[in-house]
């Protein structure tokens, strides 16, 4: 009995079942990483490199903008080709916005019953700092389940969202005329973030104005020689009406045009790889802040803390005085 | 000719200047830490600890919840009593949000042709990581220049926002009845920023109801032994239109109630001393992030590093690796 639950939960049998195709033991893994168990190095070491024949794309934009009924859409359009799709909603919800995750989630059911599309939705428990990692992960653990699509959706705004967005292949920016005002869109993070711009319930008053501005602003970008392209890529600006399924498989082909100019270019490798430096870097830095607050629990650097504390030494001059008794490689 | 420059322009004369009482100096030693120059972390020493009878109340909400009117409002009622502000208001716009903080801005006008009030607003250049630390040292500057209260209002919601309401000593959550479904403002991270719930345009339909689903949510948390608490502390729901300055003066004498119930308990400088060892940590893991860089540039952490960046090794292994190749604590 013992062994048949340490089974049911032994993470290395989870991975193992996961990479047969069992999408309980993905349930699981992915539960693994959103409670941050201590599994989770073991899992993410397992699932390490596979996938990477898949493709992640984004969904993002403002809330009301209708990025589940995109992503609803293009999954139809990807299941009838026979792709299998995995999807992970994220809900970076501050509490003041919310999150309108639970509704649109219902619309999405009728997916939830076919055996091609695995979803998940992931909201924030308590910090927001780990949630862009988790996610990737998570992303980590759809893609070695063998998923030939994963889209990503996040629902909410704010740097988390842009950070989650950087995970992406390639990232559609989903805007309303009702969006707000439309200088707003012109932000450069934004603009940062779009590989594809999709103004949907395009039949509204007001999308044509932000469509023309949007191409306007695009094009200024791509004409700019300020940030450094490593593609040759003009943001595209699609009309859309994703619930009546108007424009999506434009904007799929948008997709697909934007996957082959990455690859043409070997910037998908790159990326990919850029990526990976920032998961050591974020990981590193996590295990140092650990240890930094071990640190200051004792010794000298404690010494130097509570002089800090006691209104003695400034944070500053503490840090100068902390970093000599720190060393990186020692090897 | 080049020493008046320079007269003008070091940053140790600008401090002495600005402890003088001279504005301009104030300003141009905020300039330097929104810039981020080198020059911050000498400022930061030589006006540290400075301004400790100060007081610093933060206000928040989602946009449209008139928190620039009871800022405004506060105001004229503190510089009745003859007291000098310091204002600084932040703006963490999202790509998506934006800000609202120019119009705003304009209608706090009336008090910066008053040399008792001094304003700025800070908006995000780039990263939002940084803007709660600049934040956290544009108060000390205005603590330092020897206002008698400083006023955070931060227009935005998200993480970041709650991270700038750690720096002040009371936090004023303002909401409106529109501020959306009022079961978003019972969100967890919510109720343990609030020190006073403020309902403004109380006048407007649904404020009522807000009022009683504020207090009740107020007294099961405060009812709740779940969160510890340094105080015996109700957050209060206050009735206030900012614009009348309906409900103003309760609210200022609410502030003061949790201040002296801090001191009181010595709370209050337990608190700020916590906050000092936050800003130390801050500090150390930021400086430790630059020598991550660097030392991912060459030797055994750089060798690593291309391990995983041509994929054949995955982060968690690497940072295993990479661990006892850096040691803290060297003394």
């Amino acid at each position: 009995m013992a062994e048949a639950t340490s089974r049911r939960t032994d993470p290395a049998v989870l991975v193992e079942r996961m990479l047969q195709g069992d999408r309980l033991a993905l349930a699981r893994l992915i539960t693994h990483v959103e409670n941050r168990t201590a599994a989770v190095p073991q899992i993410m070491k397992a699932v390490h490199g596979r996938g990477g024949a898949s493709y992640v794309v984004g969904v993002t934009g403002p809330p009301g903008a209708g990025k589940s009924t995109v992503v609803d859409r293009l999954t139809a359009h990807l299941r009838a080709e026979g792709a299998t799709v995995g999807i992970v909603a994220v809900d970076p919800s501050s509490p003041f916005t919310g999150g309108a995750v639970l509704g649109d989630r219902i619309r999405m059911q009728a997916h939830a019953l076919d055996a091609g599309v695995f979803i998940r939705s992931m909201a924030t428990r308590g910090s927001l700092g780990g949630l862009a990692r988790a996610t990737g992960e998570v992303i980590k653990l759809l893609l070695a389940f063998g998923h030939d699509w994963v889209l990503v959706e996040t629902v909410g705004v704010g740097q988390t969202e842009l950070d989650i967005m950087k995970l992406a292949d390639t990232t559609v920016v989903t805007l309303v005329p009702e969006s707000g005002d439309a200088i707003q869109t012109m932000k450069a993070g934004l603009m940062e973030a779009a590989d594809v711009f999709v103004v949907n319930k395009a039949d509204r008053a007001g999308a044509p104005a932000l469509m023309a501005e949007l191409k306007f602003t695009a094009h200024l970008h791509y004409a700019s020689a300020t940030s450094a392209k490593d593609i040759d890529w003009e943001i595209p600006v699609l009309s859309v009406q994703a619930q009546g399924d108007v424009g999506v498989r434009e904007l799929l082909t948008e997709v697909r045009r934007h996957r082959a100019t990455l690859e043409r270019a070997g910037a998908l490798q790159a990326r990919r790889r850029a990526r990976l430096r920032g998961e050591l870097e974020t990981l590193l830095l996590e295990a140092l802040r650990e240890r930094v607050a071990r640190g200051l629990t004792g010794g000298a650097l404690r010494a130097k803390l509570d002089e800090v504390v006691a209104g003695d030494l400034d944070p500053y001059s503490a840090v100068e005085a902390m970093l000599p008794m720190i060393s990186l490689d020692r090897a």
